[in-house]
């Protein structure tokens, strides 16, 4: 697993932080000529199993074993390949390469299955080139519809990247310019499953800091990617008085500022990851300013409470920027994606919790039940939109300090290992179910 | 004057504000195609009113009229061509088109002068392309190394533009690119003044807000201009809480907002215009964000001590940020320019406030002298770095709202005549002194 793992970390590999060969990050945008390589390996690694290998319209892979029976659909196993710009090797390549660790177990140890066993890898699962996460599972539950997806520009920001063009690219010419817009529509009538299980890095800091070794992830926090614009007024930082201003950049620091206190006085989280201000000159105030919003909280309500608040706040202070001299700033809002909170299938919950009990229980300890957690995720993942179609839970192994999204996110082979074996026998649960 | 302003702005014209043909700003930067025709046009100009051009080594033009004397130097108008990103037209460009004014009128007059008069097109004073302001008069006046200058990169903010190649150009790259890398050392030495002029839109609310119709500039209040780095910790913005994060941004949040109060409470102005985060993704925190600040106050020891409680203030907000994973923010600063306070020229302040009082004498009005003020300038001019070698002043006339670094900046074509009969005045006057 772990050599596999590596090898396919070749295909845009990242920021180096240490002194071994694998100790770099992973810059592996969705749908850039490395995504295309990693893919690339992942059919011929997949076809080399013997599995049936389909691509959808949104370049999503589905890689199918076949099982003894023909009438019911695959048991699947699914995560994605697609990095941050300064992401890690773990968050969603650990979970597409345990899928390829599974059909080569079950090779090696001559195991049948019911239904088929699949994995899938889906597109732009991290939302950071084009800027909705999970867009391809989604398209393929049908809660996202195929015109938006493939209409859908990459960021500005990532534009200076390798991957991208001097224009900036949209879901569809991306998809054919790295020969991935497939044929098969993309939607869970065409690639039926019967399940679907994700194992995934914690991204978070509650397994490592408990010393506990897997999570059984029961639900999925809400969140709510919006963009805003802030319009002021362009003029001289020379010879402008503060109240003669609508610094729209100004506006933007007091908001994102206002924004944490808010989300954290209602135990939820807002972030900005995306600003940009212009015209972008030292000694112009700038009259325009874009940014991306990012509100979480575990439940669905109280991210909706969160962003009542902040529309309000941010009206008011755009308000109040601009004031003295009638031309205050305006903030505008695009919900670019909803992800209400989710709650997993007790069905594939049972099943991942009987297979991580079963995994630690050799371990040297009084109460290995006690390695094994329920939890949350915080993260968004490809499960939330399979969940919508068909049962669905996910597996978290822990990660060290917590980190994700950054080229030192990391998790050890034998963590790695574990959630592998927790994942292949909820597989074959499930299937004999 | 009105006719060959507006002429030359054909070359770089920017957004559209009303629907007169005229009603454009412009977007004209330092050594882009635009500032190369509009140059070409300088010359060609001038040279049809009889002047010597030379241009130097860091493309400022000289044209010189001749006088009566071969053995004193010319007394100079000045002034730049180069624009903001989202600039208007008055700023600079006025300065220069009224030299050449002055010139077709002395001509039309017959008018001969002792020394010759010369007019002066500076390079990049906007220092919004290549980010140090007035840096070739800087170079001219030797307090700026020609090695420095021809080095300096254009900001990534404006490298979207299309003046702008995929790699960022130095200042000598682009004055090559257009050929007006000129071989005249740039030096007052090599190209020398009997003294500098100016006449400039006030940028700033007095005089429009009083009704007054000349400023007689008297000095230029001190700015410096930084870059800064804060460098946190990419993380997942969906499972970092804030007592677990290092976010740069959110502390270049604080940061801007900490500015605006430190300078209000020293009456100086501190400014952010270009901030640029990465990596850049919705769902990652920043770890790294750049941004410039400008501060400007009526004194040098005051910008002096704004910056020193900012870079405490700073420190301490970098310090609570990350202080939860023991892994702060840590905050860089760059000096990018220095522009200490200027006192101008008694003499020439003289010749100033002698010809404004002369060509506002018959105005409708009892105390014709209280139409001109003198005043002390917010923004920095190439006025500031010739006073360093010859005496120097300007004049300002009122501009619409005081509003500059916008498209909509205005002054009517009588203020702009009104300015350049004040310049025609104290360039005579001086040169009979
Ligand atoms: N797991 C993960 O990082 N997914 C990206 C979507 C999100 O931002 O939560
Ligand atoms: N006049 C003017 O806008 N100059 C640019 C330099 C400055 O920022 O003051």
């Amino acid at each position: 697993l772990a050599q596999d793992l590596h090898h396919s970390c070749q295909w845009g590999y990242g920021i180096r932080w240490g002194n071994n060969p694998t100790d770099t990050g992973m810059q592996r945008l969705a749908l850039s000529e490395d995504d295309k390589s990693v893919r690339d390996w992942f059919i011929q690694t997949t076809k080399e199993l013997n599995c049936n290998v389909t691509v959808d319209q949104m370049g999503n892979i589905f890689a199918v074993r076949p099982g003894r029976r023909a009438d019911v659909p695959a048991t699947f196993i699914g995560s994605h390949l697609d990095t941050q710009p300064t992401g890690g090797r773990y968050d969603g390549i650990l979970g597409v390469l345990a899928g390829i660790e599974v059909l080569k177990t079950m090779r090696d140890m001559g195991l049948e299955t019911e239904g088929g066993v699949g994995v899938v890898n889906w597109t732009n699962e991290e939302g950071a080139r084009f800027p909705v996460s999970m867009i391809s599972s989604g398209v393929w539950a049908e809660c996202i519809s195929l015109e938006h997806a493939h209409g859908l520009k990459e960021v500005p920001t990532v534009a200076s990247l390798p991957t991208a063009a001097s224009a900036p690219e949209t879901m569809k010419s991306a998809l054919q310019k790295i020969k991935y817009l497939g044929e098969t529509p993309c939607s869970y009538k065409s690639s039926p499953m019967a399940a679907h299980f994700e194992l995934h890095i914690e991204q978070g800091p509650h397994l490592v800091t408990a010393g506990q070794r897997v999570g059984v992830v029961t639900a999925v926090q809400a969140y709510r990617w919006f963009r805003l614009n802030i319009i002021g007024r362009d003029t001289h930082t020379g010879t402008t008085a503060f109240e003669h201003r609508a610094d729209a950049l100004y506006a933007f620091a007091r908001m994102m500022v206002r924004a944490r206190e808010v989300a954290a006085a209602k135990g939820c989280l807002a972030s900005v990851g995306i600003v940009e201000a212009k015209p972008g000159s030292v000694n112009t105030v700038p009259g325009l300013v874009s940014f991306s919003l990012d509100i979480r909280g575990p439940e669905t309500e109280l991210v909706a409470r969160v962003e009542q608040e902040l529309r309000a706040d941010f009206d008011d202070i755009a308000a109040a920027e601009g004031a003295g001299i009638g031309k205050p700033c305006r903030v505008e809002w695009t919900l670019d994606f909803d992800s209400p909170a989710v709650k997993f299938h007790q069905d594939c919950i049972d099943c991942v919790q009987e297979s991580a009990d079963a995994v630690v229980s050799d371990a040297p300890v009084a109460d290995t039940k006690s390695l094994v957690r329920p939890i949350m995720s915080g993260a968004g993942h490809d499960s939330v939109f399979t969940s919508k179609r068909v049962p669905t839970s996910m597996i978290f192994i822990p990660c060290k300090d917590g980190l994700s999204h950054h080229p030192e996110e990391f998790s050890t082979a034998e963590d790695c290992a574990t959630g592998v074996s927790v994942i292949l026998q909820a597989v074959v649960r499930y299937d004999r179910r």
